[in-house]
């Protein structure tokens, strides 16, 4: 993974992230209220995209790993090389870039909660917004997350068939970042369930999975609080490219982030909370443990140390020659045993 | 409750919320100085505002769970649809939005303390400011919220008749608020009595309790924090839907706020406190259980094993013969045993 | 204590305090360089301040409990409502508002320090700066807390005689707020006398007394900490009330605050450490109990151990017959006992 | 190393940092897109730079602990001797500096990563950009670490043969940079192993490393932080100096900047987990140590108590004269042992 | 110590600080570049500076405990009475003021480093500079801090006789502010070694210590920071007192300031580590004895038990009869013992 760039030339494409196998598939959708069509590009060369048409370009990369293709589409598209380089890095954090009225540039992150390992798993997705066009890039994973967009469409469903390229960006960011708050959904339940666990001091060693959950909650608030400001920044930048009536819809997405990062946050009070008690609770245990044993202690020192005194071999030891020593010394231990453990009944010990 | 919204295009409308099944209740309430109508609409259609009109129009929607009713009051007041999502999610967090000087949104939290559960109920209240109306959404509850202003208004005590919409609003806005001084209140009651048993180590494990209240404090910090903002926000916005007479009554619901979340952090900060109290009471209750323990055993260890010395066997043992041999041992086991006693009182532990 | 203000119509004045039985008095002091004149104002109704007069008018209410004498005063000077309703609420945080250049209000607390409970205790006290004159309010204590200007004003001591009303505004801000270095100081002490006694182990408790500090620093920071604040919107807002000349005192005030705030903080990072100490203290204690236990256990068990062996009733054990096989296992007793010691010792147990 | 300044006259050049014996080596390099020429400059005198050329002259000056050197350098280039003192100060924090058009002064640290010590290793480096000339300074080390760009010059490889003096300082300072990342990925992978070793318990006081650890990620934060700032502020500076075709260049550098700068916060809060793993452990540990401890002695403190009573010499003891009083004790004796065991591991001791 | 001023009337002369017995001396230093001349003042009144000369004069008031000199000095050079106080109060918090174009107020503070305590010690120092003079106040001490400044003036090396005013101020402010590297440098000895004695865990009980230096670096913060702000206010002020060519130099003290303060957080850093690695150092501790015991009474509690077994006296106990029984227990307890140790070595105990 950790493929070196030290060294390189700057803008020099190398792709920085796990092993990638597949190809890349481009697909493009043109479309208008009226009008709609979808083709899959086999040649990168022909991914060119009709300017000043009456209709809606949409171009979806999916894979970055070929540095020739990212290049090709880079190259009929007058991107920047340095955009290039961040679309194919995948640790590239979240960023918001305007290129004059040209063209906006924005990376962000799609999350997926993996239920088996209790982690979050990032794609790195990158958008390039034109004109009258929008051109995506995704990692090649074996589902597209835009489906649910293509099929709205493909159905003519919602708005997105009457309005611009803004409105498709939109509601593709907008798609992300609901999923955002459906894995904080997800993460509060694991919480609320462990949580469960540790006040009935059910769970055994929930350290390693408390900490878990706090490193992905960490991760997941290194994908998203860049993009308040990102938004923020967006909005302020009054570019042309971003119509007016679309302007609420990001407002609404920039609320969603908000209520995302607030999620975060509260998530990870309570994680710290769980912390605390899981400690409280590992100190009560070990004081109910020396409590034990301390009473063990005090009830068996004193009784065996009397039946020691009667085991000694003295000649003269008046005591054992009473037909009932025995007896009443029994006695005398049984009385003793229960006063100490009144005793200790009444310190709170018990 | 985790009714998904991902996936579904931006702006359809879905209750987000806990499951209600009662039916909504449309109340419009028109005053002036001199004039009170009060009525219930059983029609949606039928709650169309008089525009332009002498007196104050008040609409109070009650229950938020219907779209179809939403949406209804949407259209009639032509309300942005992104706005009625936001009034039917609960999930959503308090917030400002100025629509020119069309109207303006507020969406804010009515809490109740459940002194059962010691917990934060939250019910999600949004109102919508009109030149000379008001609309206010509540969720559907047993009680309604505001009828202590519905009263007023009736018996006409108080400014509300002799002022507009505005003064309306604050009046809302304020019994909301001074609630959350209540409540705030209630929770320092509950902190000071726990205070107390904890210093008098009268609670056996008051982890969950402090954690618990701490999350109550975080929950409602959520919820207050953000109004402070919106406040500021609004006065500064200038907006012509409020009047500059009613502008010092909301810098004072500001200085209600600023209170509350004062109140909230020293409590907050009580909390923390009163959590090392409890976690240094844990050591010293530690401490002296080990402190017992070590005085029976150092005292007893010695005494058993002189009493093992003279239980030994051996055939040539000169004390056991001697006559006071076993009284002298007994008064020498007596004299160790003070003498240890008196040294770990010299030192303290006792 | 908890005169709730739920549901009642704002602007309508209550009392929130401890309860207070005496009656309020009102005194009127009128000076110039040349005159000066004080009396006492028995009906509410004649604390008519001299408009452009050619002295300074000083109208001091001690007791803000009856609201009918509040609402007579702010009635004769044209006081907002909500002031009033500030006035006599004795929770409400220290706050300046400027009503244009007629008047500005000021709100602060008063603190004691008492030396008893260790405790705070806060009295409120609001101002009103008017162009030629000043209204205080203070609660009804004991005490006047403004003696010691009166008494200067009376003997024609200091430059207050020479000044305006901003001036005497002056003088009383500062002799409040001396008092909180003052407070500082005693708290400093106290801190430095429990720190002794907890690096010398010789308080068995002092968690208690700790967290009381921490919590009267955290009252106390709540009280100074707006002050600051307040004095810088002050001096920017170029208020006609305040001259020119007055300006550098005022600086100087918001100096000694800030010096107040530091002290806050550094005798907070102080009680932090002293808490760090005590834990590390309690935890130290605790080991040296542990070793002492486990070098008993670690010396007698053998030892006992051995005297079991041949306390034993075999048959046949060669050793219980040797003439001077006890003495020998006495002295191996020791030897081993003493090679015990000694390896502690080493490891540094003892 | 504490070669101390105090009591110097301000501006005297003094070198402050580790020993250096080696002399200072001082190349020039001068190039355009056809143009190529590098030699060793003996006598520092010559190092003069030709100006207004049509090419692009690099000095390269490996060595700051000559303070000769280093004026005679600074006055051929007239460079203001606080810059001097800078560039030979190695305790110098990163900045940046805009003496108007003439010049922009940079000082930064490369990193390199100790593999055995496993800490970071320092060098000062600083860099003069004028018109069409760069002069950079490093500290005399085995390596000189702009070797890779002097190779792409000379082999005429990437865009630096075609671009300005500016461009050459965006790839040096880009080299630096992109080891920053490199060196904290190197520690994300100790942090991984030791992660590891700790939540298997296998680690058996990993407490020192961690600690070395987090004090490295201090002083890299120190070397770091100030970069972001800086280079923001230079692009903010709108220097003549740096030409728009580099300026996206550079925010390509303050992106990778603020990339290692998350990397390093996400490496403290990792560390911080780490740490209270590792505590949880030692809890963990010590309660399962205490739990043997008291089985043990729970066990056996009874059994050996019964077979104290039996050893008594008492005359009349009715069961040690039954037949089989020995058989029947020791089964009382292991039914009560079971029992305990039972009872312990019903406890969820054992 | 505490010398109250609550109810002194405002901008009363009084000295805060430590006693002082030794009486104000009072230097007047003459310079420009070809002219020098010092001579000590007998009579405050002689202390008159020469305004429009072509020479710079430094008034050196070393002493600040006699009210009746500072109000002289400050009658004579116009300075205002708050200024004064300044002056004249040692526990004033650094500070800068403006008075116009007629003089700029500077009051710091020098540090010495107590080596026997390991405690910092203020001294308070103030400036007054003026268009072509500077006066400065120090406390009354055994050394005159500013010597090494005088010394330079005198032997005319440096720049500072080519130099103006505020050249000087820069010179004695340059002074003060090395020493405050000069302590961090042998703060960071003292960590430095007491980190090796904590990792060696040689140090018994380092928390005074650690404890100690946070209090010291607590101290040095607050007079440290403060300064930060003060030179960049003045800076940007622009005043006319402080020549072009000097604020390089300010800008150099600037940075040296900034250095400090990064200096004193890394510090704290290292002393947070150290008292964490304490910490886990005293929990390590007691893990390893509670080991110890542990262990001791797992092998002998079993063994003495058996030996009390054989040691009861029942009439029927047939291994008692057994000629070798003797020496097979003796085996088995031996075996078991072996074996006890192995598995505890196993579990990693040992």
């Amino acid at each position: 993974m950790s493929s070196s760039k030290v060294g390189l030339s700057p803008g020099t494409l190398i792709y920085v992230g796990p092993e990638v196998v597949k190809d890349t598939t481009i697909k493009l959708v043109e479309y208008n209220e009226k009008y709609h069509k979808e083709r899959t590009i086999d040649k990168v060369a022909d991914c060119q995209i009709a300017s000043d048409a009456s209709y809606i370009s949409w171009l979806d990369v999916d894979g970055i790993h070929e540095p020739e293709v990212i290049e090709a589409v880079g190259q009929i598209h007058h991107i920047h090389p340095l955009l290039l380089e961040d679309i194919m890095n995948t640790r590239q954090k979240p960023k918001i870039e305007f290129y004059n009225d040209a063209y906006v540039f924005i990376s962000l992150k799609m999350l997926y909660w993996d239920e088996k390992e209790l982690s979050i798993d990032a794609e790195h997705v990158s958008f390039l917004l034109g004109a009258n066009y929008l051109i995506s890039f995704q990692e090649k994973r074996t589902n597209d997350i835009f489906a649910p967009v293509l099929e709205r469409i493909k159905a003519s469903v919602g708005k997105t068939r009457r309005n611009g390229a803004d409105y498709l960006l939109f509601s593709l960011v907008d798609l992300i970042v609901d999923n955002y708050l459906e894995i904080l959904e997800k993460m509060s339940e694991q919480l609320e369930e462990l949580e469960g666990l540790i006040l009935e001091s059910k769970h055994k060693d929930p350290i390693g999975q408390l900490y878990n959950l706090k490193r992905q909650l960490t991760l997941m608030r290194k994908y998203v609080w860049p993009l308040r400001d990102m938004l923020s920044q967006g909005l302020r930048e009054n570019s042309k490219l971003i119509q007016k009536s679309t302007i609420p819809y990001f407002r609404d997405v920039h609320d969603h982030i908000t209520n995302a990062i607030d999620s975060i946050e509260s998530n990870r009070e309570l994680l710290t909370g769980l912390i605390d008690i899981h400690y409280s609770t590992l100190s009560s245990r070990m004081n109910s443990v020396m409590k034990t044993l301390t009473i063990y202690s005090a009830v068996f020192m004193p009784l065996t140390f009397i039946a020691g005194i009667y085991g000694m071999n003295f000649d003269h030891m008046p005591e054992l020659r009473q037909p009932n020593g025995y007896f009443y010394t029994l006695g005398g231990m049984a009385i003793l045993a229960v006063g100490l453990l009144i005793y200790f009944r009444r310190r709170g010990w018990m």
